[in-house]
């Protein structure tokens, strides 16, 4: 089954966000059956906060995960590294070459949302690259309205249209919680739907009920990590004990599994 | 204050283990005056089991950590990836040039404890590397007994005179546990002492009673990051509910103190 097979309508392709190649395996072990990157997980690897990784630096941590996994891998480019259609689009050859099965552009780059013409060029530039190579890659076009500060429904909706006639394979918007709101993007759209899991969008079972036909959790598993490092390091130097080792035995045990022979 | 300085017995430096630039940063943000690599956690971030990185990988790792954070670094070196003198005496030059503070090698290679002769041979190599260039690194002398099935406190107190003697500036045998046996082996020894934080081991405030110097966890950190990863993706798989979030906001928020601007 390819990647673009696996979004089905109704029965959700839950698709976890990998920081590094380790956790990446994690999660083939675990069962998924797709992987994605995560541009903040990513850059929290390097001790740096989201948007401060460079398109080169992405390019090799997403050939990295890819050679850690037999799963197809869709990568969180963020803006394609470029302002310009031409610039995306090379950005997109190269992600293909990197040996990704799809990519995600955003609408938002150099510190705000471009208007919704040159987005979408930006992203028919993206579907053009994405398609016409030897390996056709999936590509999702991504609204950044609602984690932009910018929470209009309508305009989201009419943007995802924009990019699914412009050819996008999968239409994304993060931020819309509430089921009213999931749904009417769903329903406005003929193409399948990824929906971020944050607090407090509908579980799984309801996004399926919805027509969703993909979850991702952003930088939420990498970050979940993160903060579980410094709640024991917290433990090592206010405490002085070691209750860590419950969670890290769970961790040695979960890496044996997914990384031995 | 240097490196070594900062070994205090009775007042044991706390030493984190750090598996990327990331999670250096972090300990270094709450509080820690060194950090430690780890090699079973860098490993896991490349989806390996211990033992499976190069000695080219770990450097280029080790000096990684050392540009992520103002703080000194003291790398786990492993065998020094080598098993005759000459070639740990390579690996320890190497580190200097990397920008370590320090690193450890062990008396166990090649799937054996080497027998006290040669593993004090490979010892005075080190510390003659060590000590020898521009930077002086703090040699850390590893006796692998208790974590390779030989449980021989005796043996294991004869090898770390026998190291200390061949000039290590810091001793250290991971595994023993109680007390008595970490007591007994820093009143046999007047260099500083490492201990390993393993679940049993007496608390930091005991450890400093005893007169340990220093207090590492190994990968129990990175592994701990790597459950938490762990349990949140099977939540998102089994209940299809987000409650990760809570410790995955906890976690964004070390980040952004940890890494911003």
């Amino acid at each position: 089954m390819s990647f673009l097979e696996l979004h089905t309508p109704g029965a959700p392709l839950l698709m976890p966000n990998a920081w590094d190649a380790g956790s990446a395996k994690l999660f083939q072990s675990l069962g998924f059956k797709a992987i994605a990157t995560t541009s903040s997980g990513h850059a929290a690897t390097l001790g740096r906060l989201d948007g401060r990784v460079s398109r080169d630096e992405a390019l090799e941590h997403c050939a990295a995960l890819v050679a850690a996994t037999d799963l197809p891998v869709s990568a969180d480019l963020e803006d394609g590294f470029a302002t310009d259609p031409a610039g995306v689009a090379e950005t997109v050859r190269l992600a293909a070459e990197a040996g990704l099965a799809g990519c995600s552009i955003e609408d938002f780059g150099g510190g705000e949302i471009y208007d919704a013409g040159r987005a979408t060029e930006r992203v028919a530039a993206a579907v053009e690259a994405a398609h016409s190579g030897s390996r056709r890659l999936v590509l999702t076009a991504r609204c950044e309205n609602h984690i932009r500060g910018r929470d209009d429904l309508d305009d989201t909706i009419a943007r995802l249209r924009s990019y699914q006639e412009a050819g996008a394979d999968v239409l994304y918007a993060p931020g819309p919680r509430t089921a009213d709101a999931i749904g009417a993007i769903v329903a406005a759209l003929d193409r399948p739907v990824n929906v971020l899991a944050l607090p407090g969008v509908p579980p799984v079972a309801e996004l399926a009920a919805l027509g969703v036909a993909r979850v991702s959790v952003g930088g939420a598993f990498a970050f979940a990590a993160l903060g579980a490092a410094a709640e024991a390091a917290a433990e090592l130097r206010d405490s002085g004990t070691y209750g860590f080792w419950e969670r890290a035995g769970a961790g040695a045990r979960a890496a044996r599994e997914s990384f031995g022979p």
